[in-house]
């Protein structure tokens, strides 16, 4: 008997094209001689279908689309969701995206096994999920004999009766930037596809995160597709307007320079004439503003494209980034990755992608500054008040493992921080030398995550999800700052000692 | 026995202030002599607690709480969730947010019942609820004797023999304007409270939204503290300028006039030195965001406050806002409330709140228009492509009833739409002579809900509830653009004929 499996691509809610898909599949299995074709699991409708799940209508048209199938489907048997077991085989239909883990051999297997998985990409509206396919054959020790990768349609075949005499596949481990560049490689392409972008407009800043999206853009839509711009204020130094500009050059990209500080000066005199006391820290907001709302969002208009968000997580949880401003765009590629994720993808790129500098060291050496005051220039080695090192591992605690102050400080009186969080050793005596030093970063970032960062998330582009924690799947509440009541004891006890 | 019912304001993840709260009023219920006191569904942590619910500190710092109201009830039985029938009477805990409702005599209840609500307001990050209370007390033959009333704090008392005899309340019915005008200025103002701004800005066009928005706003935080802003570009006529100044001084606010077009046109300027062409579309865009981005949200900075969203329900249905632009701010008031609810509210708070013409007539007389192009010129009678009259109930379908294209073709053919989405009689015919007019317009708004529209909301402030159906209480997801086959069957019959 010979079974066909197809890694196919879902449309979420667009059954008429999946339909179409599925005929055709259909047709080649048979072409192939297949007696049996198994497609993932809701092939017709997708999964994550928003508002349609609610209409009959959609119900209908998905009746409609499934009766055609089972019209069609003439001297082969077709399996779509349900059916799991068949007389001498099971299928284990996978439905999560992109992880880390679907494919490892399982002992508790006693008869072949088809897994099923498709590929393509669905969203919840705030998250966008890739879905990696890992569809596979095991035979009735559990093994891989059959494996059809990750990101890439297919249609493949095996002869039941052959499945335990096929050699075990050795499925290559990859590494955990590698996953991460093909998991966003793929869901950028495919997610422009699907909202019919093929322009994108980034603001390059000489840091890291604009790079990386640069460099992940150019490489999915072509260069002559990228619009690279930097939009100086007084604040941006040499450096970094000159490594953008080599960033630009490297990766071929058209570049635009588009100065922003007589327009954030009008703005100020527009206020001020009027009574309005314009603050520093009010001025820096207004120049993160002037580039996204103004300048990048108008480029992207006149271009026929979209604009790129490229904050990432550690930034994201604080809220270290301006609404309208660079927090804004039409998707975050970035924001499910920690600030050294960002780094090893800029280093992978190079390395194993483009195979020269296009990321300019310097710009991978550069001090991670805004630029946004003299308090950041980049020149003096002044930057950000994130010290990624630790703010990376303390925010994770905060938003992977739900763990609060009380955790961290319980932890930090203890000795054991540093081992329960996962940053170096030796970092929080470096960077806080007193127990009120500590409490007064801590409870800084936990005001930052639970007020103002929650607002801005609300407001946030669609994230691009590469774990199991990206901001937006779960549901977050503006209540405000709240520190547990042992939590205060402790800190009692701390700062009195 | 005498029985004390807390309709108590509840501030969902902050357990101390809660229990801070229940305290006190155990001691003033046992003050009063009660042998009972009931407290709100949840009443020690809130029910919308986004992250916190999953926080293991989180919820031991509710268990410390709870032990310590445990601690504290002496001779008084304290009723927190859970317990709903007792030896001569029940409990009734009411956790739904505002809705219709929630007070009316009950004929299968068989003795008396405390109806126990909470007040205050709840969010989930996209959604903000009011919750309004309406405690009461029925008797045994289920007819209402105690009523705590909406948005109310209040400790009540009542003796158990005594509720049989106590005559029976007319509780008083009030208009769906009213419900919703009491449900918009609690919930502003207590949203405001919640995340500390006591000041707010409001772009005014001269328009009914922004109006109505400057008029509520003004109510709840006194004009001292609202800061409206008019921002003519060369588009805006001396009618809405005219009409904008006039809200202001019937309302007392603080009133600037702040033009754009010279920032519009360094913008444009700055983009085609640089050979990117800007056409006139993409200029009424570059109007929008320069209005909010640029002008509002740095005086909302600067004044140290926030500025609103204005979108009502129709223009958030359809995206009929720029992102960045009119769709931003902290808060949308109004977006949960069709256009001709705005109007209505319109006329309520002249007549019944402000008892005056506060909101000039000629606001809600002239047509409504963004006036970002010659083609929305008001003096002419021109404005917005949405026909109100008609729009507000064909979106209605869509949102609130899961309807598509597919029925209301199928009404339009069968001469029942009017009737089915409740919408005046001859409408139809009125604006689409033909099937081909019905059509086009049926499809372009289709559209624009299931696109466009989709990845608005996406980035969309949080919107105050008022009905079951705000957006962001149930994901969408941003899966284009579905036409079912019945209905392009339909629609080939229609265009055929």
């Amino acid at each position: 008997m010979k079974i066909a499996y197809a890694q196919m691509k879902i449309a979420a809610g667009h059954p008429d094209v999946n339909t179409k898909k599925i005929l055709q599949l259909i047709d080649e299995a048979r072409a192939g001689n297949a007696d049996i074709v198994i497609f993932p699991y809701m092939a017709v409708s997708g999964q994550m279908l928003g508002g349609a799940c609610y209409q009959e209508s959609f119900k209908r048209d998905c009746e409609l689309c499934t009766e055609e199938i089972i019209a069609t489907a003439k001297n082969i048997v077709v399996v779509l969701d349900g059916t799991k077991s068949f007389e001498k085989f099971d299928v284990k239909f996978i439905s999560e995206p992109f992880t880390f883990e679907k494919i490892f051999p399982d002992e508790k297997i006693s008869r072949p096994v088809i897994q099923i998985g498709c590929v393509g990409i669905q969203n919840t509206g705030k998250t966008v999920y890739t879905f990696d396919g890992q569809s596979a054959v095991y035979n009735s020790r559990g093994e891989i004999v059959q494996y059809a990768g990750l990101f890439e349609e297919s249609l493949n075949f095996v002869e039941l009766e052959e499945i335990d005499k096929m050699p075990v596949l050795e499925v290559p481990e990859i590494s955990e930037t590698e996953k991460f560049y093909r998991a966003l490689s793929y869901g950028v392409k495919e997610f422009l596809a699907q909202i019919g972008i093929s322009k994108v407009v980034i603001g390059v800043s000489g840091g890291i995160d604009s790079a990386v999206a640069a460099a992940l853009y150019t490489k999915v839509l072509g260069a002559e597709n990228v619009y690279l711009v930097n939009m100086p204020s007084v604040f941006n130094s040499e450096t970094t307007k000159n490594l953008s500009e080599q960033l630009a050059k490297n990766l071929g990209c058209k570049y635009y320079v588009v100065p922003i500080q007589e327009s954030v000066d009008w703005t100020v005199k527009q206020l001020e004439e009027r009574g309005i006391k314009v603050s520093s820290f009010v001025k820096e907001n207004i120049q993160a503003r002037d580039r996204s709302a103004r300048i990048l969002a108008a480029i992207a208009a006149a271009v026929g494209g979209g604009f790129t968000c490229n904050a990432n997580k550690a930034e994201s949880t604080v809220g270290y980034a301006t609404l309208y401003g660079d927090e804004a765009g039409f998707l975050s590629a970035l924001a499910d990755l920690w600030k050294y994720q960002v780094y090893d993808l800029a280093r992978y790129m190079n390395e194993k992608i483009y195979k020269r500098e296009v990321i300019p060291q310097g710009i991978i050496d550069i001090v991670p500054s805004a630029e946004l005051s003299t308090a950041q220039n980049v020149d003096e080695g002044k930057g950000d008040p994130l010290k990624y090192p630790y703010h990376d591992y303390l925010f994770r605690a905060f938003v992977e493992k739900n763990q609060t102050p009380e955790e961290i400080l319980t932890w930090y009186a203890s000795g054991e921080l540093e081992k329960n969080i996962g940053c170096a050793a030796g970092l929080v005596e470096k960077y806080f030398p007193t127990a009120q030093d500590f409490i007064a970063d801590l409870e800084r970032w936990w005001k930052a995550f639970t007020g103002m960062g929650v607002a801005k998330r609300i407001q946030s582009p669609p994230i691009l999800a590469v774990t199991d924690f990206p901001y937006g799947k779960k549901s977050e509440s503006q209540n405000g700052i709240h520190f547990t009541k042992k939590y205060l004891e402790l800190k009692n006890k701390l700062l009195v000692r």
